[in-house]
């Protein structure tokens, strides 16, 4: 049996797996014409869709970037996943798991039916809309910006550079998010919402309109396959548990309702973003042979053409090609 | 960092292990009068509601036994995993999948409202009775029996023996599973089921009826915590893609509508029944520290006093606590 | 002010409202071009989808017949207001209503979401599948024979003749109703049924099968516009508060998942089957001026091409001309 | 068979039938403890909750009126009866239906699964919260002032004075309708608002809080059960086919979910609001005896103590006892 690490990758040359990449990106390339840029914030129609571009970020030092990866996008629901991880190191895990729950549904991103249904007392999992207004509206401070603040850092802490918010897409998405609006009013009436509704969705829409790049998506991703660590400096940026919740809410709801079929055919923790973008965190794992990035890797995609789920439909197929090659799955 | 391995895992003594286990089941035992035994079928309020018991075998040969290990019970719906797997084996995993869903659901197991609300042409995922009744219909053989033949035959190689039928549950089963024949006739009319519903159901009504000790169930476990491999023969007795995709399916929706908070919690695929068992599956894993049980494990639980999602209250605590003080979590 | 009576009717001849019905059927056999034959049942298949006829009978002695009048079809849906009218002839009406509400659904009329969405312990309305099954299991009698007898003394009562079943409609139905079965059996685990399952489902299918025509539905529909008295005899056959009840019933309830716009824009109590009759009941109404058929009148309407809801496309279209002509609205 | 009219009616007193009515209010205010206040907007917690009356005002000229019939109160639910009258005769039946729909729904009055369950492009009827917004939309002007004007006009053409707005009741109806702007919000991304949401939503709020009176809702009732003739002038206040529907409205969806248990048991159109109104009308009718009120009428009651549907629990129970007595059912 055979554990990841860099010595046993030599053979494994960057160039050697750059060419493969790059024939794979070329290929699923092809499929972007399945999708459709999202259309409901009227910014997001303005991306190339045709652009594919992913990175690969080893614990072994090793980077892989292939296709469109100069692109910068907004992070959308991706977004989701930092909020989450703030508010739980803002006010201890229980108090946020008290107010949001953590099951998939197998419904629709932006569904409310359960909230009627069941006459539940709280959302079902901080991925979808209503749980992750719900997080956002547990986030510290009274005004949006210092809401804001704790993701910023939290995001400046890993990228090493502080993000910056697309203006345009903030403005387009406030203008347009009617149905974030109508959640949000149920989940006041719920009584779950920790702050003013207004404030909570302002903060909820300039969470998503945090500009990312494919190797931001790579770096967080890297982070979070490393249960928060960041291996370079030795540092916990994120508490241990928490990253750890992070992935499981990442493999049993990142991909809309194709989740489960995510994890099936992939098998690691992943969130999308109606953007097109895709973080995927790859643990460190344990093989009969020798494969690429077994100590661990991160990887960012982007490709805006989304499939009927909201997910990057050349980018999810790239992804689980990849990760079908190369043995990524934790199960 | 340490890969598990039997020589680093010498001051993890058997008898300092035992000890540990020992407390935490007469710990646990007391958590059973939170829950109530099964009682839609009759034989299954004969269980005495206060046992509990497990057990851990490791790839590295050693097995801790605690608590009322020597009960016989049904495996009711672990069965799923195993009919799933067959079906898998003898039809191939796309044809299975194109017949029944791999996503969870966020609804009780014996929920129907999916089948009509989304018009779906399959049912949700192979772990819910509707899509457990279609796998079973799936089954090869013209009789029930026929039917049961391959799932025999591969507990039998597992198990060491041929497992028997629990005739009285099998009767009991029959007589009162009502909600199971009218899902049948939804699937019937929806035109996934592949054989005749009555020998669908009645093959069903079998296989969860099959007689199982815990000491089975932590063997399952571990066959598929090795990715279908008997390590101590090396034979594949599951093709690995099968294995690890019902791996998957048990971390995604093994738990009834409690398995998004088991993954986070426990963070190990597992299944459960209603007589009380608890199969889990536990891979390998690369850990800073010295754990017992690296090299991966399968464990058994029994506890048939069961909370409100149908799985043993007190098993469901007591492996919460293994798993989180041992970190056996996948993520 | 007019009260309708035979002599103020004298200026509306035979003759000048046959005339106008002749033209009205002429039109709306056009519309069946609109709808289909209902598949489920193969035996329906054979209907002539062009077909479409109307009877008009009225307390004032005058019979107006129009199109295919001499069609003989299956009474299906239409018989769950006998079988809810014997019911409550032989149990009591608070019997009946403590085991089957009265509200409509807004659902399709074989839907069974409620039956697990509200929790509820008794179905909606006994003109749904799920609500008219649990009916038929209240009627007396042993066997399904026994049971039907109730319903076929009735209809022998007001048609002169006893009814007699269409064999090759109810083995066509009993072998495609698979849905019928689905239901039952989860009224089965609610708990609702009052016989066993498949005598009350052989009841069903026997009820829907019984052979009719449009005179029979005109008489049938006349009977209950006069409260349950045949004016003829001065009998009471329905007793008035039950025959009162059906109505509200088949206002509110009778045409599917079309029964608000039908009471909108007909306005009079009626029931639809799915082998093209209608059955409508117009009371005897005060209007300003003369208005045929004012001391009310039974519509029997025969057109097997139905519309999406499952009621005859060309038969509930003309039915509207005529009731809005002669201002049959119950309102 | 007799026609209801004055001179029939000399026997039964005034005195006579007030003995009446005073003996059943008094029965019936005992029944007040049976309900609640309603709690969700504040000002109506303020209510006597023991309070109950009724005005019966006949075409015959007769008026009854019992108990607390001097109370003021907020018309609530009732509003929508005139909000879709006066969204009809402004842009016509068929604009309307075209927006909303008229089908019964099973579900309570502030109910949303069906706007997702069904993807329906309208909702199903203007008399829950949902329709009835969408109704509001669409009355004329651009202020929520001008917007509710047409439905001013025509209660002071009925009532004779020009209603008033409870200030308070509107203040603590838009504070605390937080479900009502959800609802608003899934019209808005439906995309069936006629007016900008803001400001049908202040009229909706507005038309909730007019002051109304128990002889109001009895003068109003009354206009209705004479298709919308004021029958004292010979005037025309409402176009028949209107005042025709908006009883076909009242019948199927006018009591909440318990409008079918209403019509069965009641039998008259009637509207409910949750400050404790009911309007019924009762159309003139033939009966084969002398009966209270065979002109028609109109009935006004007033209690406050909710069921759980919504309607007043002592003011439902009274209803139905008169409507019994005096056999008022339409059918």
């Amino acid at each position: 049996m055979v554990q990841g690490s860099t010595n046993l990758n030599t053979e494994l040359t960057q160039e050697w797996l750059q060419n493969y990449v790059d024939d794979w990106v070329r290929f699923y390339r092809k499929h972007t014409v399945d999708g459709e840029l999202a259309s409901y914030i009227p910014q997001l129609t303005k991306a190339d869709p045709n652009a594919l571009g992913v990175i690969i970020m080893g614990n072994n030092g090793m980077t892989i970037k292939s296709g469109d990866v100069d692109a910068t996008f907004s992070i959308q629901s991706i977004s989701k996943v930092f909020a989450f991880i703030v508010a739980c190191m803002d006010r201890g895990v229980s108090y946020v798991l008290n107010r949001v729950d953590v099951e998939p549904t197998g419904h629709a991103f932006n569904s409310i039916i359960h909230l009627e249904m069941r006459k539940i007392e709280k959302p079902f999992n901080p991925l979808i809309n209503a749980g992750a207004i719900t997080v956002t509206s547990m986030l510290q401070g009274r005004t949006s910006d210092e809401k804001l603040e704790g993701i910023f850092q939290l995001l400046e802490k890993i990228l090493g550079r502080r993000p910056e918010l697309d203006v345009d897409v903030y403005e387009s998405e406030r203008e347009s998010s009617i149905r974030n609006r109508g959640i949000g009013y149920f989940l006041l009436e719920a009584g779950v919402l920790e702050s003013d509704l207004g404030i909570t969705l302002e903060t909820y829409f300039k969470q998503c309109s945090i500009k990312i790049t494919v190797e931001d998506l790579a770096k967080l991703g890297l982070i979070l396959a490393n249960d928060g660590m960041d291996k370079t400096t030795g540092e916990e940026i994120i508490p241990r548990q928490i990253a750890r919740l992070a992935k499981v809410l990442m493999l049993t709801c990142g991909m809309y309702d194709a989740s489960g079929k995510f994890a099936a055919y992939v098998g690691v923790p992943a969130k999308s973003g109606v953007a097109g973008g895709i973080m995927a965190s790859v643990p460190p794992r344990i093989r009969e042979e020798v494969l690429p990035f077994m100590d661990g890797c991160g990887v960012g995609v982007y490709g805006p053409a989304l499939d009927e789920q909201g997910n990057s439909v050349a980018g999810t197929r790239l992804l689980r090609h990849i990760a079908s090659h190369w043995d990524f799955s934790i199960f």
